[in-house]
C-alpha cells in the first residue's frame, strides 16, 4: 500500500463540481442531456451539480436557442467573468503580467523591461507587484473576483513553500517570493518553474488540446522540458522533474553553469553558438549565425548543425523517458528563428528510435508569450478556487 | 478537461475495498480500530467493509491475544493462501516460474536453462507452459486458487493487448505471447516488461517498500529503467517510457543494436566491455576485467571507470528527469560484482547535480533473481483480483 486517498462523500461531492465544470468549460455551451451523456450520471445528479454550480456563479444558463423543431434547448456556460486570476512572468530582461479569465483567456496584460543590472529578488518583487496593481486599476475591474496571483519564472521552485530555490538566469537563490507578494498585495499567490507553467498552459488551452500525456521542451537561455499528465503537472519529489537541460552528455565536455561538464544544454543554448561563433567572426546575436549558414558560410552551418542535432537528441531521450503523445518545442532558439523547425524535423528521422517515431507528434508553440501569462493564472485557478457553497 | 473519471457508488465500494485490503496487507496483523485510525472512515463503514473481505476469504480473524489487562483483541491478517498467482520470467538462458502468495511471497519455484540456439517464440512458450504445469503439480496446490499468471521478459511490450512488440534479447517480434499461454493452460494471463515489473515488486515488498517515487535501474544485458508512483508503473502511452538505455549519448559513438548510434547502453553493457578488453586480452567474462583491474592493469581500470562513469550518468539522468525519493540499482553487472558499488558512490559525489544531490536514496535490489517471479505475479494479482461478492 503505498497511499492512503480517503474516498468520502465530500471527495466526491467535490470531484464532481469539478468534474462537470471541465466538461462545460471544454465543451461550452453544453446542454444538461450532453453532460449527462458524457458522465453516464443521472439526469437528477447531473440538475443538482449544474445548480450548485450556478449559485456559485461559475455557470449560468444561456438563452434558449431552438434547433430546428421542438422545444428551445437550454445551453450551459461559465460565467466568463466569474474569477479571474492574475498570471506574472519574470525573466532576466522583463515582467509582465496580465489577467486571465476563467476560460483561461488574456483580458489585458503590461509589461516592463527591468535592468538585468539590477535583478536583486527585493527590487524586482517590488516592481512585479506595482506592475500588478496597474493592469488591475488598469482594466478597472472588481477586484473581489481576482482569486490569486500566479507567478512563473526560471528556476528551481518549491512551489508548496512558495520559495525559489535557485534561479541561475536571476541569481536567486531561497527567495520566497509567494509570502512577498502576498504581504505587498494582500492576495493568495503561488510560484512555480517557467517551463512546467507553459506547459501546463498548452496542455490545457494551447496546441495540446487533445492530448492526454503532453512532453514540452523550452529551448531558449537554457534547455527545460515538462511532463503533463491528464491536465496534472508531473513534478517528482522535489519538483525537478524535467530538468533535461541537465542530464550529462559528455563527462569532460564544457562547464555548464550547474558546475559540472558536458550538460545537454550546453550543447545548444544560444550563449554557447554566440561564444563559439566568436572564434571566428564577431557575432551578438544568433540570428547572424543563422545568416552566414544561409550565406554558405561552413563554420556558422556546423554550429547550427550541432545545436540541430542535439535538439533532436533532447526529443529523443525525452520520449524514451516520458514515452508522451506529444512533444511541443518551445522557446526562443525556435521562436526567433522558425526555419529552425525543417532542420529538426529532418534529422529526426534518424536520431529517433525507431520504436517511438509513431508514438507522438511534434508540435509547435501555439500560445507563444502568453503561455507565460496563462500557465502561471491556470495555476492560481486551479489552487486557489475552491467549491464550497 | 483531460480524463473524466466518474466517482460513483460502486467505484467507491471496490476502492474503499482495495484501500482497506491494502492496509491489512502491508500493517498485517492490524486491528479493526487501527484500521479505523489510520482512514478515519467510520467504525461502522470499517466493520462492514472488513465484514465484505472476510466474505471473500481474503481476509482472517486471528486468534485473540492478550496485550495486558483489559479484553483480549481479535485482529486482522490477509488469508494468505486465499488467492495465488505464477510469475514467470524468460530471457535468453533461462525461463523461471514461481507460485506466489497473496503476500507476494515464493511459496515454489523452478526454472530451466534454454539452448540460445533455440529460443524461438513458439518452442520457448511450449516450455515456458510445461515448467507452469510442473510446479502447479509439484506444489498440490488447488488449482482453483490461481487466478492468472503472470509473464515478465525484456523488450518493448503491449501489455493491453499482451503482444511483445520487440525483444532484442530473445529477437523476437510481435508474438502473441499472452494469447498462446491462455490458450494452453486456460488461465488469465498479462506480459510485461521485466525492468518494469522488477522495480514494481521492489516497491511494493523489496527495499523501496517505504517509497512513494521509486526509479530502477537495471545494468545487465542492457541498460533498462522504470518508474512506480505509489505502487502503479509509470508506463507512457506506449509502454515504453523508462527506456533510458536508448537515450543518446554520442551521435558519432558506436552502434547500438537498436540500430543508432551512441545510445547510453553503449557505454555500460558487458558485451561491449568485453569485447573492448578483447583489445588487450583475451577476456570471456566481465570478472576477469575486474580481476585485472585489481592486479593494477591499466586497461582493466580504464574499462571499469568509464563505465562506472555512464552508471553514474545514467543516475544523474533519471534523477533529473523523474525526480524520485529512491532509486534502486540491479542487474547482473552489479549483481555478479558488488565492489562496483563502492566505485558508482564514489563518482556518483561528483557526477550528481547538486540540487538533485539530496533528493533521493540509492538502494541495492533487495529481492534480486525473485524480483523476476514476484513482479509478474504481482502484476496478474493485481489485474485479475476481482472484488465483486
Amino acid at each position: 500500500m503505498k497511499s492512503i486517498k480517503k474516498r468520502d462523500q465530500e471527495y466526491i461531492k467535490q470531484n464532481n463540481l469539478k468534474m462537470i465544470l471541465d466538461i462545460i468549460k471544454s465543451k461550452r455551451p453544453i446542454s444538461r442531456a450532453d453532460i449527462v451523456k458524457i458522465t453516464n450520471m443521472s439526469p437528477t445528479s447531473v440538475s443538482r451539480i449544474v445548480g450548485s454550480l450556478i449559485d456559485l456563479g461559475l455557470v449560468r444558463e444561456t438563452e434558449a436557442f431552438s434547433s430546428g423543431v421542438g422545444r428551445k434547448a437550454v445551453l450551459l456556460d461559465i460565467d466568463l467573468e466569474s474569477v479571474m486570476t492574475i498570471g506574472v512572468y519574470i525573466n532576466k530582461h522583463l515582467i509582465s503580467a496580465g489577467i486571465v479569465n476563467f476560460a483561461g483567456e488574456i483580458l489585458y496584460k503590461a509589461s516592463m523591461s527591468l535592468d538585468s543590472r539590477d535583478i536583486s529578488s527585493e527590487s524586482t518583487i517590488e516592481r512585479a507587484c506595482d506592475l500588478i496593481s496597474k493592469v488591475i486599476s488598469d482594466l478597472k475591474i472588481d477586484k473581489s473576483k481576482i482569486i490569486g496571483i500566479g507567478v512563473s519564472l526560471p528556476g528551481i521552485i518549491d512551489f508548496k513553500k512558495g520559495i525559489v530555490i535557485f534561479s541561475a538566469p536571476l541569481g536567486w537563490k531561497n527567495v520566497h517570493i509567494s509570502e512577498a507578494i502576498e504581504r505587498q498585495l494582500e492576495m493568495n499567490t503561488i510560484v512555480d518553474n517557467d517551463v512546467k507553467l507553459e506547459a501546463l498552459a498548452e496542455s490545457l488551452y494551447g496546441v495540446a488540446k487533445n492530448s492526454g500525456k503532453t512532453a514540452l521542451v523550452n529551448f531558449s537561455v537554457g534547455v527545460g522540458s515538462a511532463l503533463i499528465i491528464d491536465g496534472e503537472i508531473f513534478r517528482g519529489v522535489t519538483n525537478i522533474a524535467g530538468e533535461i537541460g541537465h542530464i550529462t552528455i559528455d563527462p569532460n565536455g564544457i562547464l555548464c553553469n550547474c558546475g559540472r561538464r558536458g550538460c545537454l544544454e550546453t550543447f545548444i543554448v544560444e550563449g554557447n553558438l554566440i561564444e563559439e561563433a566568436n572564434k571566428v567572426k564577431k557575432v551578438t546575436d544568433i540570428k547572424e549565425i543563422f545568416e552566414s549558414a544561409n550565406n554558405g558560410e561552413n563554420w556558422a552551418i556546423s554550429i547550427l548543425d550541432r545545436a540541430v542535432t542535439y535538439m533532436c537528441i533532447t526529443i529523443n531521450n525525452i520520449v524514451c523517458m516520458y514515452n508522451p503523445d506529444t512533444v511541443v518545442l518551445s522557446g526562443s532558439l525556435i521562436e526567433a528563428n522558425p526555419e529552425i523547425l525543417n532542420l529538426i524535423e529532418k534529422k529526426c528521422e534518424t536520431l529517433i528510435w525507431e520504436h517511438l517515431r509513431d508514438t507522438f507528434t511534434v508540435l509547435y508553440s501555439g500560445l507563444k508569450s502568453n503561455a507565460d501569462i496563462i500557465g502561471p493564472a491556470t495555476l492560481a485557478l486551479n489552487t486557489f478556487l475552491s467549491f464550497e457553497v
